[in-house]
């Protein structure tokens, strides 16, 4: 049983569609493994790309990993014709980001009319082991989309 | 007249070729504008590459540059030998990551022989203006490197 | 010439009255120093009654006068009729709060229709030096005030 | 079966002793409900001498609990000989604090030689029923103590 009654029945499309507009997601190989109301899995494999400078994956990225399982958790609770943005969040480095996958799995602590509040945790898998490397507690913010095309054309 | 003293008189070499070991920071397109004693500007083009579904820069990508600039700056601080690495960072996001450039500007608020924190803020320059975009405080901790190539040779 | 326009002709004495509304305050021996447009500083004498086992001035202590300096400085920029919450806050523990005296100075950095975000520094004076101790970064959200006396009756 | 096993045998004394020379939380009528090893819950009842303008209780008293709860859970893990220092912390308030009774529930998230990252949860009970009124997410140190007095002397 979910833990929280989505908002709008088209949670899924609308949540899949907006994180497939977010180009950097892309770029960095990030992709929805799991959605559900309020929760939410992205997987990301390992890239050499986005290392620093002891090979592990860069902080910034494993934040954009958590800090966006957490706009789409937030995002699944939201009403139709609702647009999101980060407001803050706070990222705990717990272990080196080594691994060959990495998991950001996010839950919503507390739903809200204007403020959302999630938390998420970073996950690195290595020879079939699961580490904790990183954890987030975010505040989100639902909007009013300002045009029909605002969140699909990416622009 | 420099905030801080360097000690170790390599310092810029030092902190430049740990930048140089990012491959995270490449692939970003981010480089260092400016280093001194617990400062360190770095510098961003934008790149739709990292852009979130409003078409802005991805709050994960300017973390990505708000904290490396303040592991750069506590970097600059430290002694010879030093590995550097992030404990925890709180960014807040204050406008649309929206311009044709970015810039990270970081100072050291408080050095320490184990953690030092920073203070960072986002810029974005559009029109020949520039508005702030976030801010982070970050924790960083200074440890001895672990080999001679550690940091070099980013793997 | 101050930062910021506040949109209350009488920021100053609603600010006031709202502090004076918060036994918290009285109670710990907290009071203001300054009020501008943006900008508060308060002070708190030391208190061996809200020490830590070292004796020096309790972490969650310090974090009240800074939370409420930010939320009083965030005030004076809400129109007429609001009342004000903390979203949340983070703070950096830098040096031991030992002192006589304290000094909790917060500034805004953005403010905003919903949300307004703050820094604040608290110092410790001990023989006629000021000592940075502790940094926030926190959120504040204003609100219309929901009746009459809710923010003045203080129950 | 305990998530954590303590490396000192005396962790509930020692951890006890501390909490007990710590005057702040006297004064804020805060005492230990349970004590297991990573795991702490502080209790505290409700009074008008702590609350903010509306009667709630002030953002910076619910973070003294939250930030003491994490300082005795990552207390309970540390070697005999240790003082523990908080170095940062981030708060989310979440709901009013209001109610007749307060608790704070922090747990280890990942225990460290030097660093210690906590979190916590706030809850308030009234009428029976248990709210979520705050988290927070903190960072301790722990140290050697300076002294044989130092952490029972403390005023």
């Amino acid at each position: 049983m979910p833990r929280f009654e989505p908002k709008n029945p088209d949670y899924r499309a609308v949540a899949t569609a907006t994180f497939a507009a977010q180009r950097a997601m892309r770029t960095l190989g990030i992709s929805i493994a799991r959605i559900e109301p309020g929760e939410v899995d992205l997987s990301m494999a390992y890239s050499p790309d986005f290392t620093q400078q002891n090979g592990f994956v860069h902080a910034g990225i494993i934040t954009a990993g958590l800090d966006n399982a957490c706009g789409i958790a937030a995002f699944t609770l939201m009403p139709p014709g609702s647009d999101i943005l980060t407001v803050e969040f706070k990222t705990n480095l717990l272990a080196p980001a080594r691994g060959e996958r990495f998991m950001f799995r996010a839950t919503v602590v507390k739903p809200g009319r204007t403020l959302t509040v999630c938390e998420a945790r970073a996950f690195a898998e290595e020879d079939g082991a699961e580490t904790l490397v990183a954890t987030m507690t975010g505040t989100l913010m639902g909007l009013a989309r300002r045009g029909p095309a605002s969140s699909q054309d990416g622009k």
